[in-house]
Parts: C-alpha cells; sequence; structure tokens
C-alpha cells in the first residue's frame, strides 16, 4: 500500500446524495424558534413522533441534550477540565455565549443534515442575525431550501400564563438577567418558512401536522406509495 | 391548549431505541486514532462505503467537515464575528485547543449515535486522556460498548515515508510547532477495541473489513438473512 491514491482522499466515497437515498429522504434543518413556554419543544417533540411513525430518520436536538454536552456551562465542564477550560469554553446566557451556542448547534446540524437527517432543532435563539448565520451554514454545506425556519408565533401574555418552567416569574422578580422577552428582546423572524400562530386553540400534534404538509410540499419527505 | 401536560416534556417521545429501530442498526461511535498519514482517514472512508453498501446509516466526521465548521481556527470565526469571539472560541492546535477539538467532536459523534448513526470519526487524537473522555461522553450517554476505539498502528517511519500532505517535512524544518510523533506525543491506546497493523502489507479495505467483522461480532450491525 504506498501509492499515493490510496491514502489521501479529497472527499468522502459516500457523498451526501448516497446517504439521503439510503435513507430515502432529504436531509434538512427544522428550526424551530419563539419565547419560552411558546410550545416549540413540543410541537418539535411532537413532529420529531410523527416522521418516526412513518419510518423517517431524525434527530431532535435541544436543550436537554445540547446544554449537557456540546454547549455545557462552565459549572458542568469544571467537573472534568481546568477552570481556564471551563471558563474560556463553557457557555452561560450572555449575548456572546448565546452566539456561540447557536453557531456550534448550527455547525452540528449542518453536519446532521449531510448525513441524510431530517434535523429537528428547538432553542429560542432570539436574535435574527444568529438565525441568518445558521441559515448561510446550512445552505453553504447543502442547498437552498435546506433550512426551515418554524415560527412559532404564541403571545408572550400566553407564554407567560403557562410558565411551564416558573422562569417568567423569577424574570419578573429580577432573579432572572437577560430573560428574552422581559430583559431581553425576541427578534421575530419577518419571514418563516412555517408560521405557526400559538395560543388559539391548536394543538401540537394540528400545529405538526401543518409543518409534515411543509416538508412534504418542499419534497424533503414524500409520501409512501 | 392550557392543559400544562401538553406543554412540558421531559423526554423525546422518540427514544433512542425506537431511533435504533427504525435504522435496523444500533447507533455507536467509531473512533480512529493514529499519527497523521497513518491511514485513519482512508480506512474510515472504506468502511463508511462498505456500510453503506449494505444499507447501513452512517455518518464521517473529518478534519475537513470538522476544522471548517464546528472547531474552525480563529481565522475562520473573523470573517463573520468579532475578533474577542474569534479569539475566544476558535481552535487552534495547542493543547487546551485540541483538548476542546476532541471534546466537541466526542459530544457530537455522542448525539449521533443517540440518533441511531453509526458514527465514525478519523483524528489523530494523540492524548489518552482526550480518548478516554470521549469514551465517558458515549458511554454515559448511552451505553458501555458503544464506543470503539481503532487504533490504527503504522510505524512512525512509514507515515513519514508517505507523508501524503507534505506535513512530516514541515515539521521536521521546523515549520509547524507541536506536531504529533516529531515535536509532541502520541499516546498509543493500550486497550483498543480494535488494532489494525499499518504498513504490513495490508490494504484499507482489508483493514475496514475487519473493523466490519468487529462491528458484527459486537451487534452492532447484522448480516441481512
Amino acid at each position: 500500500m504506498t501509492n499515493p491514491s490510496d491514502i489521501v482522499w479529497h472527499e468522502q466515497t459516500v457523498d451526501r446524495t448516497a446517504r439521503e437515498a439510503n435513507l430515502g429522504q432529504r436531509g434538512a434543518v427544522i428550526w424551530f424558534t419563539g419565547l419560552s413556554g411558546c410550545g416549540k419543544s413540543t410541537v418539535a417533540n411532537e413532529l420529531d413522533h410523527q416522521l418516526n411513525q412513518f419510518g423517517r430518520a431524525t434527530v431532535l436536538l435541544d436543550g436537554d441534550n445540547i446544554r449537557h454536552g456540546l454547549c455545557a456551562p462552565p459549572g458542568v465542564l469544571r467537573e472534568e477540565y481546568s477552570e481556564e477550560f471551563a471558563n474560556r469554553f463553557g457557555l452561560g446566557f450572555g449575548a456572546v455565549d448565546r452566539e456561540e451556542n447557536i453557531r456550534r448547534i448550527g455547525s452540528v446540524a449542518a453536519l446532521m443534515a449531510s448525513a441524510g437527517l431530517i434535523t429537528l432543532t428547538a432553542f429560542v435563539s432570539p436574535y435574527r442575525k444568529d438565525r441568518d448565520r445558521v441559515r448561510k451554514i446550512i445552505e453553504t454545506s447543502g442547498a437552498p431550501g435546506d433550512f426551515l425556519e418554524v415560527f412559532v408565533d404564541t403571545p408572550l401574555a400566553v407564554c407567560e400564563a403557562r410558565d411551564p418552567k416558573g422562569l417568567y416569574k423569577k424574570a419578573r422578580a429580577g432573579e432572572i438577567k437577560n430573560f428574552t422577552g422581559i430583559s431581553d428582546p425576541y427578534e421575530a423572524p419577518p419571514n418563516p418558512e412555517v408560521h405557526l400562530k400559538g395560543g388559539d386553540g391548536a394543538t401540537p400534534t394540528e400545529q405538526a401536522a401543518g409543518v409534515l404538509a411543509a416538508l412534504v410540499e418542499r419534497g424533503i419527505i414524500q409520501p409512501r406509495a
């Protein structure tokens, strides 16, 4: 094995098209955004469930699986790494930390879409610029149309009345700083691919079905014959 | 939709077992490690190819797709982000940067394995401690047996004679600092799940077939009837 052509590969033999053909679907990123309590995790989870019932290959990135690993805060990293390491790479909730949090998630979503997975993400992601950067990452590594922004547009009053994690109460009491919708802005997407109105009686199942229809319409999945 | 049980999910409805059943395989991480030029990318690419020919769902993480995105160096991040941002989160090749590079890759590989993908990685990953941390990440988020370390054990002299990217030459000339095998140590895995001897005439196809056999033996894939 001394032929250099055996050693250096410039591209992967299995390209994205082959991975997609293998899975019988197109890779894509379905990016849910909206206020805390708007229902985005619930709808994403329901969509994930519906897609899997159709045999589609998916992944769901959310705070639970991201903030305990890839984007862990300094306090978690300190358990395994040095103080210097934890302070530099650990992510809190300040503006720069949120920027990097979304950048890492976007980069991972791009890799997953390239592997052919329908990749669902559910993060507040309040800043338009950060979401637009993710769109660019996804579309540059793939193609326009690979990124679907889903705006879960539930009125703040409804989100705050739900307050499933008690976060709004703490934010109003000043116990949480930089809380989106209270002390930090939420920049609504001007042109989301899917715009779901929340808090008007639609169930998560109905909302998820609306996104599913958009995936079929765009050829990301095809109804089986 | 005012029932709080509609809003807060503590776990994903589609669990790992369901994703794996959907794909007909077990998620796993196949972690190739070895010196630059040892052939790890070539073997990983060949294994990826063989698995896809069997219809298995895989992903291959390598320097090309990681260092341009998730673990981009400061110079790349500066194109989109502030100087402060790029310097803090961009990754070079110093010890701490390599540590974080491997931590991010390990975290992503864990997410991909949880999605049911057979996840192949090809990085020098010279430090035993960093690889052991990845093993811990993978096994904690999944189960023991989900992480297979594949040591591509090619003698330094063979790697240096190949020198596919001309890096050894530059390292010997002092143009590259901290080069594994020349000016930085490579800590060989004491107990890799698969130990491939390189440079002894085995072709990448044969080496990949050896790893494939280990995957069958461990029940990660099953030969079709």
